[in-house]
């Protein structure tokens, strides 16, 4: 049975200093069913793990190396990539016909059309002459509640964006059973600055970052585009949408407050309650508050939960879903293990941290 | 001349050791203009400003004071009131009689109608009777913009709330002139815990507010009917609107993102931009930013500016307007002695902060 | 064979909603060896758990009992109990009577000299009319590391502060081998502002506590005497120093920086470093890193681990040793459960997190 | 006199974009005495500052130009330099000769041995060759309390670091009346993250910053040297003593906690205290708290001035004494400006913030 195999799964890490790779490394090691066995890296090629993480040890004290498609199928059979945009297409091809199986946490993978990706990402398209369409086709989008019949049987998993994540948790069910107007919708994002990365950049310091909080990538910001895709495969229809981010002078956390206009307006936040708890009752990493309850990012600090919580203004008939995870778990590397999990028959939770530690 | 008066005019601070208080106090320590001539405060009454604020030294080194009107007048040209809401009523009619102008930082005067007062603060209304519809009728709201005719006449002043000043001064404009859509206007802002005041509660701890972005007040928030009277005052007909606040840990700031839909599809970023700038030309707390420059809340802190930022997305006709205050000066006492300046013939910046110390 | 009994034990948890027995019930939820059986609680009796803590689903969702002795009896081998200080003495001896083993996260049971507690702890002790000199001698001091012999024998454990905690893990090795003298030293400490508790203070406030750093308790902080007493045990004469707490804008997180003067100038970094390995050698809680390597309180975050760094300055023949801890994990509830470990015949480590998550 | 001349001074301020020159520009808008003539940096010649920040606009929106020593002396009387370590050492020789005084932020001219640079900024040294022993010989260290003799005759200032600036306010009192053994001394130094500068890098990072803090420089950071060379000079007789920085999750401000042992044990706080006072008497932008009063950073951020709290603990003979100050002004930009104030002959204090905003 799928699930109890004798042997670990044996999972290669790319990209394993930034904090996409350090998020996966520090999840694996909880993981009962996979485990390390490949460090790939390109700056730190030749460093030893503990000397560049002392605080963060690994069972096995990998080298990391260069991440050779060959070397990387010889000693896993899942790798996780955690590669700047444009660079894991230059891996995936020869990764899966290795026959290692992938999750992508850039966004390269995110869109079925190689030309959306390239009109979405022009910068990185130029610098990176993609040509494969065929996988681009081929990749599931890795948003794990949405995704359960085709992540089984995946080979190539592009894991979502983490605004995208928090926002169509919220946005889904209200599209699919098209209980909100197509156009009108607002999705006002906060993220703490751990989503700019672990490459410095001035706007990321905590001199700059801290006590201020400012909108960024107004009109137009790239998960747009991720966002309305799913939005309007959800709804049958085209979805054009606002959405816009903001920096929160806090290290973790995403909060996507999301507005839409009912086209019922007698329905009550007790009636939408209930639609998200059927909806996700079988998905253990989504939990919805009682009506009147609302969500804070410090409780899904470090896990891989969303919590949701639905408000209507019954004098405006707009709805207020409120949708908040942890960026760097349920936003990124946690939803990536979850991928892996539903890939390898486990249980989308398997292994995945659940309760956070509050305050 | 007005404003070159040779003695300079007294003010009465009433609730000194709140943040309302404290900032007002603070803030007219360098008004060349005004003189501190009286604190006063119950629970501290008795006590000298420097054993409570040793940190912050007063020019006059005051003994705070029982608010008793007649004593107030005795000493003041003008009373600034930091109260909890309902009990400013309590005091105003007396120093009205006794010829004190007031400024009050409460919500006690922000409604021409004591009922509309009575059903939004429905708690405060059960506790104190108050019988003084007439004093609403005549109390001016002091969004200093927007009473620059009404204000040098006024006896008293209902100084905004800090939500309802960077709403407004976001949303007037487009209302005037109607050029958004009167429903679907949403507004999601974001504040300091300063503004939750210094009275201890536990979700204004660090421990709890720290690391963490949480919406409050969601539907129904006592902001909204300020915000909605303003707006459709100046809209000629009536508004209903979302407003949705969220706590930011950060001590002082708030950012206010107003989305509305165009009526005239064509309207370009540039185009508001400019009609914001003609609007807000002769008002030097307001600043326009270019398009494409969107606004930090780091940017004003500490200063009695609004900064605002218009975007429009032309695929989904929304029009995004981001204002940033300091809420405890022009979203509080600030604006209370912007209000002092122009009910003293005084230039309405007249010696305020309008500079930034940054980062 | 310890630590593999059919059964888990039962464990009480006293005063459940502060961050002390909160942290206690989020620990225990991943432990394999307890659970939770008891919910103590005086305001919040009668509640169920979910409706307090809607974030931390507990596996059982227990409703808060007062804590009355008997029924605690009846329903845990163990009780943890995390009071105000002075209370848990007028559970405790009725607790131990019926055969229930007790943890106290207060000071109450610290010192064996209920006179030294009367004296460090005046204000409380003159409201409770303690008479438990016989249990106070009893008491085991738990800090882990230094009572592997004494715990698995104990009744009762006091559990260290936070304060003594990192600064004893720093301390004892030095002054048991007698390497720095008895006189001069410095325990400059910071702390996280989840350390004042959870009930609202002015002081604890995120307006105030953020983006400032001030000392407090200067010259006669209670933790001292906790410092002292177990130092001059381990030194084998009375020992006095300087204690400084400081308290940081972050929610969690303790760092002591202990200053001391060698005996012999010639020892170096290296040589202490090794000393400190091989004193904690089986102590997997507490981890050495290498000389010139600092710690971080964020490499500690939500773990069980304290993290010793140590410095030589051959100039002025200091020595500095850096020790950093999450204040309410190996600083308080962490380590309770530690004691729970110990005194249960299982690995002090068991059921504990030892991994951050990194940022 | 001076003080009163009808022109203003001109300033030229090179670097003006870190946050060194960023905060001279902001501090030198609001001075009565002095003008802004002349912006130089490198990386930004030929912007026009507006552009590169909007939200602090200069009252001359002057072009930032290369800082060639011939334009500087044709348009200003006086120069602030914010440089790295070593560049000054370029402009300084040819600026003096054409009649410009300097005051220099950076390190390079706060040793009068050129060797004793060389030693501590040895990475520096080796870059730049420098041969300027005499000018080094020549410029005062403008620790401005301690040198009020020398600052009006001075025409090369090398402003004091951050750290020294606290740590030798609160220690020189002391050595200087011989009242503290000579060894023993430790400062154990707390600082916001913008001391750190504007240039990007990982450690300053919000997302490594944030919820944490951590020791660096232990043993032998280079402000060391300067903390040891003023302290010797009070002392009349060679200090050296126990420097340790740590990394404060804030933005602004500086405590040095600095303990030393008292030579005569009968003194008392308010002894030295009182010794304090008379120190500082004439020295606006230093005040002294009652004893029991601890200083936070928080109430001196944004101002020029250091507040001092002095603790004696009877048990130990210790002396523990605590100084704040905002990092970037009273040690940085605003001490430069208090510098310019004494060598124009007007007060210290002139047109420098002396008042926090709170909170």
């Amino acid at each position: 049975m799928a699930g109890t195999s004798n042997s670990p799964r044996r999972v290669a890490v790319i990209g394993a200093s930034g904090y996409g790779g350090l998020q996966t490394l520090r999840l694996l090691q909880d993981h009962p069913e996979f485990q390390v066995s490949f460090l790939g890296g390109e700056r730190s090629a030749g460093k030893r793990w503990s000397d560049m993480c002392p605080f963060l040890p690994l069972a096995e004290n990998l080298l990391v190396q260069n991440p050779e498609p060959k070397e990387i199928a010889a000693a896993a059979d899942f790798a996780v990539l955690s590669l700047p945009n444009g660079l894991a297409s230059g891996l995936v091809p020869e990764l899966l016909d290795s026959g290692v199986k992938v999750v992508d946490l850039s966004a390269d993978y995110r869109f079925p059309s190689l030309a959306q990706w390239a009109t979405t990402y022009s910068a990185e398209a130029k610098e990176c002459n993609r040509q494969d369409q065929k996988i681009c086709s081929e990749a599931v989008y890795g948003l794990v509640e949405w995704a359960m019949e085709s992540l089984p049987l995946a080979r190539l998993v592009g894991a979502p964006g983490c605004f995208p994540t928090a926002s169509l948790l919220a946005l889904m069910p209200l599209l699919q059973q098209g209980l909100i107007e197509g156009d009108g919708i607002v999705i006002d994002a906060k993220t703490g600055t751990s989503g700019g990365g672990r490459a410095p950049k001035e706007n990321l310091l905590f001199a700059e970052a801290g006590e201020a909080v400012a909108p960024y990538g107004v009109v137009g910001h790239r998960h747009t585009a991720e966002i309305e895709l799913l939005a309007s495969r959800a709804a049958g229809r085209t979805i054009q949408l606002q959405f816009t981010p903001h920096l929160i002078p806090m290290v973790r956390g995403l909060l996507a407050t999301v507005y839409g206009r009912l086209r019922d307006p007698g329905l009550t936040a007790e009636d939408l309650t209930t639609l998200f708890q059927v909806t996700y009752k079988n998905h253990p990493c989504v939990e919805i508050l009682p009506v009147g309850i609302y969500p804070s990012t410090k409780w899904v600090r470090n896990t891989n939960k969303a919590l949701i919580s639905v408000a209507v203004d019954k004098r405006t008939s707009q709805v207020i879903v409120m949708c908040v995870i942890d960026n760097m778990i349920k936003g990124q590397a946690g939803q990536a293990i979850q991928c892996l999990n539903v890939m390898s028959g486990l249980a989308p939770e398997a292994g995945l941290p659940m309760l956070p530690f509050y305050p």
